[in-house]
């Protein structure tokens, strides 16, 4: 049996081949980065922690794209084109130099499809273990698309279907719960890839700051994140509307309780956005060309802080939970 | 008692008044920073784990201090200006609401004194703390001071005194240990702030990037991070030109075998820099107007892998263990 790899080892074997230009070989104690003129940076950082945000026994490879995908995601909403990432690494004891292997195999991948090295970063040794991504990305100067930019009258849009990754959640804590017991095979299995691989929607990032006034991701459910994106405005917003995959119409048919997960319940990816009327043609031409489907779900009410929701009785909902919290 | 902060009341709380102008109140999913033309950014990301960087008693506020000065001390060997950071913030169940307080004020102090802004942040949970810092900085384009710049001949300067953090942690560890019962307490606090609260060397960076072929700043022992320096030009030192405190040399009287210590401990967070022949005096007339004493200790010797530490009869020494690592 071969000895562990080193700290020295494990870079140079595993996380150099991903490194771009900047990172310097990943031996120097910083990366450089140049960057283009006439662009802003857009940066964020996510973390994801074993048994908070995902499994410990799920395969190294899909931990280590939805690290970056999540942060992927916000860049994508904001307009941002990513440039490259930085990582900080705490390796438990499940963390061994296969698994490590396993881990960088799929950061390699998703770092390549995407076109954004690794600059640099950090590993440390804990019990339980942490994987915080820094991404930064660039976007035309003055286009970043803000969280609560948007004005009365602008519609919201969202990407996707949503809830998909909400119910996959479930499926994994409950599996024995009757709907998921009922459900079809296949509609499972799109659930749980859902939770398990978001989709970061990169190729709407340009659609995004030439026509959007607002935008952000959905991480934390669709609920408290339109409620949050139209703080002080006040929206309006159709349940109806709300764009659901075969899969979770299946789950709703079989368990009709499960709509509040889908709207409330988060890990989504996809994008919400505020579109000006004079921009929506515009829009989703652009998403069109894109092949990513959008769909209006409301508007921006201008009636301050009401977060109108309306079922289809023209009855407005409430929700006991408004979106995921970490805390 | 008040009900705990929930994690939204405790960022706008804590840290929204550490927050730049492009953080956006650090209600957006990610910051924005405006690059100044003309400059190469840097970064660095660093992460402290509790009871692996830091003692878990440690007061919060130093803890906050040296996760960002860890992270400081690495832009300036880089010959960088700081311009901003981002946190990545695991909570264990030692830090509560007052811990929280008190780390925020220590990070505020250092954020102030730098004119570095907090941009954006994560907050997580976990069973063991972990806070891990990206910071960036600018540098006028093509000068950040890469750590293999360097060319036979340049000499070697070290920053400030080397070994107090690495005793001030054998303090902590042993403090029953012979030489530390009979140290002077004034020489015994010298040593523990020396640990405990890192003065990363900013006032350096203009000085490094004009005058400075190769820099890095020492965290991981000056044995272990000279060799890393000159690895393929080789270096030759003189042991007794290793610039020591007074609280050091009286920790080596007492027990010789320190001397070890002091070469190999690491978290010195000094400088260490190779300086061609000609650029000499205007490095240390720089280094003085800064007013931060600098130290020729040897030269790049162009003499291959050869790394040699002379000690005071003429004769190499060796080390049993170069540097500190992680794993």
């Amino acid at each position: 049996m071969a000895a562990p790899l080193s700290e020295f080892e494990m870079i140079a074997r595993l996380f150099a081949p991903i490194a771009g230009e900047g990172a310097l070989g990943l031996i120097d104690d910083a990366a450089m980065f140049q960057p283009c003129p006439g662009y802003d940076l857009v940066l964020s950082v996510d973390a994801l922690v074993e048994n908070v945000h995902f499994f410990a026994q799920d395969p190294p490879g899909s931990i280590a794209r939805k690290t970056l995908r999540v942060n992927l995601s916000d860049l994508a909403a904001k307009g941002a084109r990513p440039r490259g990432f930085l990582l900080s690494l705490g390796r438990g004891p499940r963390q061994d130099d296969d698994w490590m292997a396993e881990f960088a195999a799929g950061l390699a991948a998703d770092s390549r499809a995407c076109a954004m090295p690794l600059l640099g970063g950090d590993t440390v040794r804990t019990n339980q273990a942490f994987f915080s991504v820094t991404v930064f990305g660039e976007v035309p100067a003055g286009r970043m698309v803000k969280r609560q930019g948007g004005a009365t009258g602008d519609f919201l849009y969202v990407s996707g279907t949503i809830g998909d990754a909400a119910l996959g959640l479930q499926l994994r804590l409950r599996p024995d719960a009757a709907w998921a017991v009922a459900l079809l095979p296949a509609h499972r299995d799109f659930l749980l890839d859902r939770y398990l691989q978001p989709q970061p929607r990169l190729v709407l990032a340009e659609a995004l700051h030439i026509h959007a006034s607002a935008g952000m991701d959905i991480s934390d459910g669709l609920v408290g994140d339109a409620n949050k994106l139209a703080v002080h405005l006040g929206h309006r917003v159709e349940i109806e509307a709300v764009p659901l995959s075969p899969a979770a119409r299946a789950a709703i048919a079989l368990d009709p309780a499960l709509l509040e997960t889908i709207l409330t319940g988060g890990d989504d990816y996809e994008i919400l956005a505020a579109i000006p009327p004079a921009r929506v043609s515009d829009f989703e031409a652009a998403c069109r060309v894109a092949n990513v489907p959008v769909t209006r779900i409301g508007v921006l009410s201008g009636a301050g802080d009401a977060k109108i929701w309306l079922d289809p009785t023209g009855k407005q909902a409430h929700f006991s939970q408004n979106s995921y919290r970490h805390f």
